[in-house]
């Protein structure tokens, strides 16, 4: 794999989780590198949370290290805030940084007590095991109720040489549009400033993570980290940073959907595209609206071609549209044209629909421009299963 | 059954079913009655919709008749408001009454052409078989995937005699908080004109109706009607209102609680109350979003006293409150004090909560006085079996 330059990575088992399965991952970069980051909207924030932002803040931007751990949200414990600190003073020491420049990420149960002694005697371990090709490691200790590791790499190549992006995410469940989602945490050796990193995280978001749902339920503790240490050598210029730009979004777009690939119980992906909305917030509304509808969902895991529910779910989305106008599409198949049914053979559609990757397309005749994509999965008892008894 | 004077009943099977249970449900008032009627605020909107709200309209609130049929929601069809047209016009003629009095309603699968002769070819036999004891048979006659029918009664004792008041509703899944939920028809026999009508149902569905979900989705056609015919012989007067607003309120309290408790594949009833908000918008607010987190829905399921969800369910309500302010209740037990884990046991609390009925509550210690009732149930394998393959 063609990571980034002059990162390193980690993982161990400290015993959070209570199976045996690495727990902890450590992510450093060797010279403090740049940072942007977007935090869950959610009014509890679990104490990484607040920690990291803090520490972004004192620091300006620059981190080193990133320590996570999965098995114990580290939230809503009265320890928290404490927990988060001495186990990131703990990776400062060893690394001899500023604590600042360390950020703490954890992901896992809410409300129950972390011993901050089982991250902090197994940190020197951690970081004696640092490696530059232990990447896909950290991407495994991160995973909870995750099935698949979830990576994605891009090489963007310059004039004056190659800039590398290497992503990774985790969650399955809990996903909900609109903010930073699950964690992530994505890597580049370009030599790129925090206030132009910032802002290009924030489009990449927007159309990445804020465009995907799997049960519309926002986690305490969504994190998602840029870092660019500058590693290549490269500053690009305008134009370059444009190039960058756009391979950052191919990587979270590919983080993103995998995400939903890997949604709790999910069988299927389902790729919905709006268009011909007043404006793309319209769109967007709408294609929200269709994701999140339980019914629209079953119907998907029930290969039904059932668009009557799609129309319905648009139809509470908040946005204007005239319902005459719609066309609906499923697998390419028009099913619905000016707000009616479309003729079309129910039995051969069901088996369209029986593949894992389906498609809806909203369309809304007239004059709107506004267009959006989003990203969810379908609904199935497997989604019960796993999350009628999470903790036990 | 003490049902109020002057209404009659009927029902018939029609053909619109693929099966042969009552499809068709007739309501007549022996006089015109005033009415008042709240309906789904979707943007699409079913054809009987439409009628309705037209021929209150028209009617200036009079109507003699309410006509409803099963099996399919005469929503997003070709025909579909002439379909509503015309089968209430066959009722108006077999009644003598102008046809704005007679008001369609409809509940079943969208995008499908009703059949106007199915139901025409019956209406005479469903005015011929009119009588007055046949209530519970229309409210049998217009469920779908409900399993049980869902009917309310009240007495009440004024100076002069009795006011009855007597409802029937219909819903189990698409139970979306903040409209006009599912169907509802109550009839009461007070002398009550129309715009006090309106504002009792205001008032009585703002506390029933809109305070339930199953699963967040809102259908096309909704609607609930209030009838008052008079037949009582009695004009109650401002106090004497004041007693039949309160059994009205209990009546649709108990209609909306029978549609949450027949909830698609619900196991359990929860009951989730909200004290201590800045307001009762808020105390709503946080309510409404544990009770739409399917993470909540499944934690109950799994009798799984996951607090932590709750609380992060309530951050995400988009109401300020400071979560070390927060104390749950699971049951009766204290899962959680100032935003922390409280000391429970926890196999204790997991039996306690295989009930059928489940509490949580939610309290914002402090000077707020917000406070709000939201009922919901469970989220079970069940819904999503019954929602898969709901048209097939």
């Amino acid at each position: 794999m063609n990571l980034p330059l002059g990162y390193q990575y980690s993982t161990a088992y400290a015993g959070i989780r209570k199976f045996e399965r690495d727990d902890l991952g450590l992510i450093v970069s060797n010279r403090a590198a740049w940072a942007a980051a977007v935090f869950t909207q959610n009014r509890v924030q679990a104490a990484p949370v607040i920690v990291a932002k803090n520490h972004l803040k004192k620091s300006r931007g620059l981190v080193r290290a990133v320590l996570v751990n999965a098995g114990n949200a580290n939230c809503a414990t009265r320890t928290g805030e404490a927990v988060a600190t001495v186990t990131a003073k703990a990776v400062a020491e060893q690394l001899d940084a500023p604590v600042e420049q360390i950020l703490p990420a954890s992901t896992g149960v809410i409300g129950v007590e972390l011993d901050p002694n089982l991250i902090i005697d197994t940190v020197p371990k951690l970081v004696g095991s640092l490696a530059d090709n232990r990447f896909e490691d950290v991407a495994r200790a991160i995973m909870t109720t995750d099935i698949v590791t979830k990576t994605a790499t891009s090489v963007v190549e310059l004039d004056h040489g190659l800039v590398r992006i290497a992503g990774m995410t985790k969650g399955s469940g809990m996903i909900q549009p609109n903010m930073a989602t699950t964690l992530g945490f994505v890597m580049m050796d370009a030599d790129i400033g925090p206030v132009e990193l910032r802002s290009m995280l924030a489009d990449a978001v927007e159309y990445s993570y804020n465009r995907i749902s799997v049960d519309g339920d926002t986690s305490t503790n969504d994190m998602v980290l840029l870092l660019a240490n500058g590693a290549s050598g490269l500053a690009p210029n305008e134009s370059d940073r444009e190039l960058v730009h756009d391979a950052l979004r191919r990587v979270m777009e590919s983080l993103a959907r995998q995400i939903v690939r890997d949604g709790e119980g999910a069988r299927k992906f389902v790729d919905i595209h709006v268009r011909g909305a007043r404006n793309d917030d319209d769109a967007q509304r709408i294609a929200r609206s269709i994701a999140n509808s339980p019914l629209v969902k079953t119907a998907i895991a029930g290969s039904d071609p059932n668009w009557g529910r799609i129309l319905s779910a648009a139809g509470n989305a908040g946005s204007e549209f005239d319902p005459r106008s719609v066309d609906i599409d499923m697998q390419g198949v028009p099913v619905c044209r000016g707000g009616l049914a479309a003729e079309f053979v129910e039995s051969e559609l069901k088996r369209k629909l029986d593949e894992r990757d389906c498609q809806i397309r909203f369309t809304i005749q007239g004059r709107g421009k506004g267009e959006a994509r989003f990203w969810t999965c379908d609904l199935t008892e497997k989604y019960i299963e796993i999350n009628a008894s999470y903790r036990t």
